[in-house]
């Protein structure tokens, strides 16, 4: 475990190879998704997910062991820790000014060498850089869920389990209608969106990629037939791994340890996917209209 | 070649094995479709159709050496004779009756033996028959052409030509917008649809076997994509083959030997078939994401 | 009520203002759409559709008082007549010929004139031509049902009942997708279509007027918003009328005269008309936001 | 002009009647959308939008007059100040820690109270509260546009232009194919969707407002047609208002008021509305069946 100053930092070096994988966050419950990490899966040489985990980050104000709540003038954390607090903050420490760290580990650190009086951050760092704690489970809402990905060079994807998700991003055709022929690529194939998030290409105005995520994996005949449908499509596809869905804590204040980057699937869920019998048994009657076995 | 007295006699007789194939009206450019055909095509042991020509039927009026126009009491022809030739006898033969028979050879053998006075038919039938045309090119509308189909028990398609159609039948399942829904499954793979024909199914209020006929060949990825999306999609699917499209008759006077079941299809409608490039490029890239090799 | 010979005349008659409705025949639920109707009610001067019914048509075999089954050498019938007592006339009559006629009624008449040997028609034509019935129902489906309508210049339409249907007839753009998208039009605003047949336009090839029949009332605002949207995205559009759906009679025995054409609107059918509630619903808000009144 | 620490405070304001508008950024051409406006829109009694305007929006460096750059320590600036000037602050700030401000104005004020020692803000800023610009033009991206609009509680939209655009959030009901049949509603009617952002509902998981611009003013009968079909087909719709598109700047360093809030429409853009010509029409003839006028 190799600790990164920011996302975009933990996947060039996974680029560079100079790390097997990144675990970054990609999307929260409350905050949407991470602009900094959906951009740079896009920018730069393909990278593809193959383990998710949805985990209830925890944020404890602390500080220097001597410290009171009302000595506090600077508060470093990150700006999503920030945007998670924001109301704790404002109630508590009006008086102090926040400080944008390149992570809330960061900040924590800090504030042991003395350059902050205090930071925002996972409980962990206290103990890590021997602060006290002043306050614990400040998140303004504490059944936020983030999403964290495991990221890694192109790879062939994990095993189905029958409950997966596959990532892509595509940027449309300019043409009408381009967004609702490619969505309908998926509803056809009765293949479930759950999330879709746009962000600017950067180069053309009211120009957009899409970041898609599906209930399915690649290697089944459905999902299969939908990507290569996108590829056909869309201007730019990018495959961005199929891989086991997660399901949330039951416990939404449980920590990444507790909820586990192995959590068994829900079996309610995995009973949704039907490993593709019906595509099977399509193609099979395929084969044989072609061959002349059957009318 | 062995002539049958219906449409539906040609038919059983393949289905018997007595036959090695039928040769069959499937539709007519002013009449439409040839229901009895349509109906005969799906009732039964599978059958395919190999090979198609679109002629323009002509038809003559023709008696026994010595009958003048006046003396016709009674004329016999098939019904679809009968419609294609409607205004020409309701000016020229008020005074006679019009006696169905079971096809318009038929008529002119019945002619022949003394039992009708006058016969629609095909030229050719007159000199078989040692019968008299009274009337030549009688058809209303002298443009209009007949596609006939050579319909075999099931075997492989022929190779495809680059400009080739295939035929199926199908019944929707009975939920609303499902003729829609398994239209959007050709559109949404660039198939053009040239047929649809709507039969009742006999068994069933408001329901239907539609049959489709749409530019392409079953050997093609996008079409076999799309036959078995219509698999999984519809309550019955009845494939009925994928043949070479004939291209009209340049002169619609031409008859069937001069149009030829070979006649070269047009280089302008062979340009129209890629031959599937966009499709297996789709799919190299697909086998691709799904070993790993690329991202 | 002023007997016609054929379909057409009667329709003409109505176009030439001689009559001032004419009662046709349109679908029958085993031999499909009648063709030359709905040919006829495209090719001229507008007219609409106002009543339906749906009958079982019976079939007789009648002859003048004297004649036995082996004594017929001639049965005169229209081709409708024809198709609907092939087998049993196959099985009973093979020793005579059927003589087509304008009509089934005309075929009774030519009978009573000694023109013919026998008709095939309904009962009630034996009666009015002194005939003998020699077998009744002999119809091959017995539980076959013809729906005829009502046809008129246009008018406004009956008021809504709950359960109409509205009739059109379209030709589409010459473009890919042409029929889908415009069947989505009926989709997308919860339209059924109940019926759907496609005659050849007899001036393009691979060209067709399509004939649908929608569940729905042209004054109600989803049926309202469907119609203008095939005028703007179909090639040519006729309106065809909106009335009440008639129910099939419960004794598919039953005459016209029994099932009448003001035969009642089952309870259960009437309860799917919502009358357009969620649709003016949805222009009552879309009123208020264009005004201001709300966000 | 009253300013606002921030955006939802000034949004605030106005809900509370306070002031009569707000001017808020909704979209960066490199950044995206901008959350706490979108959630802002959402969460609270409704608010529509009257006007656009897109302007490329300044960054400069700036300190108290006598520091140095390698003075500097902390600089304070907001978020999307700091994602814009990152790379910029990356190579020449590497020495200074960042400090998160409600607004990059009130960065500049606490420079000049002397809380800070630098800040990234508008060369405006520097202005108004006596400093000194050490760089200027310091965005990353030159071209980046940031979208501000005009926000006031519900009033009757500005008048057509022939170039507007429409902003709705909505949510969709939870099942299959929602997203892309609510989308179908617009792709139906030729109503180009210029804009799609999705947030989290925060209140049930993979659920997302979708806030969706659309060319066209909901004046106009396309649009009208489709917000009412939206209003039908969703969970929760908020119209969002009607406006006149902003051009974006010839030159992206022109500021507020060279670009101005009245710049003209494009006369390319204008040639494109067709103020509803043709859903008019079709209108036209809908009153003319149901009346009876015409068949």
């Amino acid at each position: 475990l190799i600790p990164a100053t920011t996302t975009g930092a933990a996947l060039a070096s996974v680029r560079r190879n100079e790390t097997d994988a990144a675990c970054v966050p990609i999307e929260n419950s409350i905050e949407g998704g991470v602009p900094a990490v959906l951009d740079a899966l896009i920018a730069g040489p393909p990278l593809v997910i193959i383990r998710e985990v949805q985990i209830a980050v925890q944020f404890a104000l602390m500080a220097r062991p001597g410290t009171e709540m009302n000595m506090i003038r600077t508060v470093g954390t990150h700006p999503h820790g920030e945007a998670q607090t924001r109301h704790w903050m404002g109630d508590n420490l009006q008086q102090a000014s926040v400080v944008m760290t390149s992570s809330t580990a960061e900040a924590a650190a800090q504030v042991a060498r003395g350059e902050l009086d205090a930071a925002v951050s996972a409980p962990v760092a206290a103990a890590m850089n021997g602060l006290k704690i002043l306050a614990g489970d400040i998140a303004d809402n504490a059944a936020a869920l983030t999403r964290f990905v495991l990221v890694r060079p192109p790879c062939a994807p994990p095993e189905p389990t029958g409950a997966d998700r596959t990532s892509v991003a595509v940027t449309t055709k300019n043409q009408p209608g381009a967004l609702v022929t490619l969505l309908t690529e998926l509803s056809m194939r009765s293949i479930d969106l759950t999330r879709v998030e746009s962000r600017p290409t950067k180069d053309r105005r009211d120009s957009y990629w899409f970041h898609l995520d599906c209930a399915g994996h690649v290697a089944e005949p459905a999902m299969g037939e939908a990507i290569a449908a996108l590829k056909r499509r869309c201007d730019q596809v990018r495959y961005l791994g199929s891989y086991a869905r997660s399901s949330p804590p039951d416990d939404p204040a449980s920590s990444l340890e507790a909820s586990g980057i192995d959590s068994a699937v829900p079996e309610a869920d995995k009973a949704k996917g039907d490993g593709g019998a019906d595509f099977n048994a399509s193609f099979d009657w395929l084969r044989r209209i072609r061959s002349g076995t059957i009318g």
